[in-house]
């Protein structure tokens, strides 16, 4: 599915691309402004990408994350990598405000496709 | 208190090191294993930290992950940072067997010191 995304043929609610990343709204945010940033190349896991796409996917993140911090202001953003729901490496960030195992207990906000735009809008580069 | 370990201070079952980071247990593991690793430099939260000071920090990160997969072989090792509970930047890592909220919900392995300096000589760079 991420491919899919990196190609084209599946909408998201992009924020940033570069030549090697892209990062998108989640559609099921922990909390408002959560997003993914994923390699543009295929690999299963975090751990298995080399070392330039690795750099490159973590200096995304960076711009990401701070981003966030800048737009919305939350207390923390957290980072999250697990990868069994997508088999495509990809790194959560997400504004927190309390620690994570509580924002993954809480009910996730419902947000229309409306508001993930307006979101999307707000923090895009 | 990180910045004690840091200086030797305070004892910790460490894992890695080199010149700009360090890696050692938690002492309360979501599953035996579970690793944190930190910047040598006091940083509040990881987004503070410079590019150079943040590549370190993640490739000691990809290093000390590697090296769990490599010799626990757990389903995936997961990241997480949140920075809650202690004020200086640290990246969790967490050999884990189901999504990170059902293992935070989880009661924590009840291990023994011993048990930590065991999974401390077998992760051990």
């Amino acid at each position: 599915m991420f491919c899919q995304i990196i190609a084209g043929k599946i909408p998201a609610h992009k924020i940033y691309e570069d030549e090697q990343t892209l990062a998108f709204l989640d559609l099921a945010p922990v909390n408002p402004g959560h997003a993914l940033v994923v390699p543009k190349t295929h690999a299963d896991h975090l751990w298995e990408l080399d070392d330039d796409q690795y750099s490159s996917l973590m200096f995304s993140a960076k711009k990401v994350a701070n981003r966030i911090r800048e737009i919305l202001s939350p207390p923390r953003v957290g980072e999250a990598v697990e990868g069994f729901a997508v088999p495509h490496a990809h790194v959560h960030l997400m504004p927190i405000y309390k620690h994570l195992r509580e924002e993954f207990n809480k009910p996730k906000p419902d947000l229309s496709a409306d508001d993930l735009a307006a979101m999307a809008a707000k923090l895009k580069f």
